[in-house]
């Protein structure tokens, strides 16, 4: 299905450092992943009335919601190099929203599908310039 | 460019738990982003002659493998299900041998490319059957 | 009494690798201690009132039962070998089922004094073949 | 064999908190077992001239007497009691004396396997105090 | 202002280990910090009436208050020396009550602000010995 | 000493969130006194020729400079806020060049006195904008 042909061919897509050796590999995915899990968690905590589930919905999407504010940090410091800056200045900003938007003031702070839903949008908006900022002939084998 | 293209087309691809609510997102890339890390640290180490860092690359490259294994076992305790094992009996096998093969008898063990090739190989077969098994119709928004 | 001198001959018990160097030692009591802590927790979360206790009681769960999986996935991979597999073809299964039982549908999932006692019977089960499969000769010093 | 036997009579030995809820559930194999990890990785560094393995030995190493100070610190701030300390006034300097042991001034300072054995004597005698407080009638089932 | 000024004359403040190198530095105000944390959280606590707040405050307490425990034992064990302990034989006892206070019998196990602060004064008991062993000369710069 | 009698009035030093419920609690310190770290473990490293503490050394000050660079994104990002940012507009890049700093490109990446002294630096910037924005009436007791 559409899926699987579209992971078959993303050993042509470009990535970036993440672990800080650098080792010069780096996806938006990461940040992407645990912000749909903060998104189902959401989901899943508005239809339970389940007390433990609940809890531990509150519980389980500190720490997804922890993830993104982690993977788009190291994405901020590690990844973006001055000259990208230099091209997109709202780089800063537009992490620092993001990173806002999964913390105490956003995802972490309640449960609101809208929010989640706010946060998946800025990440897709740094994962724009990110690809935009990636050299096509860089490719994982 | 290819790439972008491909992950913009993401929002279509199933995936299934990872945080053991079960919060209901899960994706092989997880694994495959770690594993792509492991190769890269081994390819920077073999092409680096300073004592610092080719001590931070085995550092580094110790705590990436670490975190393929743990993801490959939440996919296989987490995500598959008696259905999926029913369907393809080689669930245990394969991703027991990709778990060794991220651990000290593999990619943590030494630096070698092949091994690293390997385990990438490896992720890539679960990954073929975890898009086998995932239904199309659970989408991302 | 009998659990004094049962523990100071522990020295005569064999163990195998759990920190992946290989460093060689290994023990299913780091997976029971944790599971009979599950066990406990949950028995001490029905006997409460205490809306803050019972939440810590599923905060701390969660973390006892998440340290289950982990020491169960580090025995399945980095002890148990292709010639244990062959003698005892059930380990993968036997193992999976554990985890499981370990994680949300599972221990985690919910407050069931019978749940927390499978996992410690299938935890049991794991450590007869564990037994079974460790060379009498090789001892701790 | 012995081990097996004396691990399947081990439902009958006691043991204490060291989740902080408190769970109840203790026990000095924690510490122990790390501490035989310590040991054994030291013996795996003196006979290796792998230069990666004997780099991986001294980050592992680490890793676990770490764990080993850190079992030892929740043994004496949750299990040991004050009455405990009234009958052992010995109790505060012989944990002081075995994390020290475990720390940069021991067993994580060099690959000495004689620093490895005295930590494991002092988690002995640990241990032995341990049993001497703990009540014969609590049991695990 | 007087916080500020305070901090800029901090450079003359003498440090000793806490990462176990032993790097030598340390200070005081890595547990200070934490028990104000759990101060702070007990109080917003006690006056919010939102379920998943309160829920959070639980969680979020708990990771404190076990900061709080990590720092003071790694001062007790890596900073106190027998000389110090020779000259304030109080040391045990005292580092002992203040992990206690930050954990299940104590901080951890309610939202009593008495307690938080309890706290506080025995970091304060512990900070004011700290001082007084630490060498004057020895200085960050 | 002055740094006691310093210390005895940082009841009076503002401070704000770090753990993200908001608690309310945040100090520049706690990067410091990372940063003091990496510093005193490149210069122990310089001065040694043990090839085990070099190499624990290593691994240490990656851990160390890691945690730098969380509390100046924690600070980022739950401290500053749009209102700190107008007034000084300077807060993004200053603290992207203190992270990447504490990084691969910086501390990280090698032994050099200089680099740890010159994040030390760049901390003691922000650290200054830190007050000009902290209300002198919000006091710790």
């Amino acid at each position: 299905m559409l899926g699987r042909i579209l992971t078959s061919l993303l050993p042509t897509i470009t990535a970036r450092a993440h672990c800080d050796l650098p080792c010069g590999v780096y996806h938006p995915m990461q940040a992407r992943i645990e912000a749909e899990s903060v998104k189902a968690i959401i989901a899943k905590y508005q239809s339970s009335d389940d007390e433990v589930f609940r809890q531990r919905a509150v519980l389980i999407k500190e720490q997804r919601a922890e993830l993104v504010k982690h993977h788009l940090w190291v994405l901020w410091t590690d990844y973006f190099k001055p000259e990208h800056v230099a091209q997109y200045p709202q780089i800063h900003d537009l992490i620092w929203q993001a990173t806002k938007l999964a913390g105490a003031s956003g995802a972490k702070g309640g449960m609101d599908p809208d929010v989640a839903q706010q946060l998946l949008d800025k990440i897709e908006e740094i994962s724009e310039i990110f690809w935009e900022t990636s050299p096509t002939e860089a490719m994982w084998h």
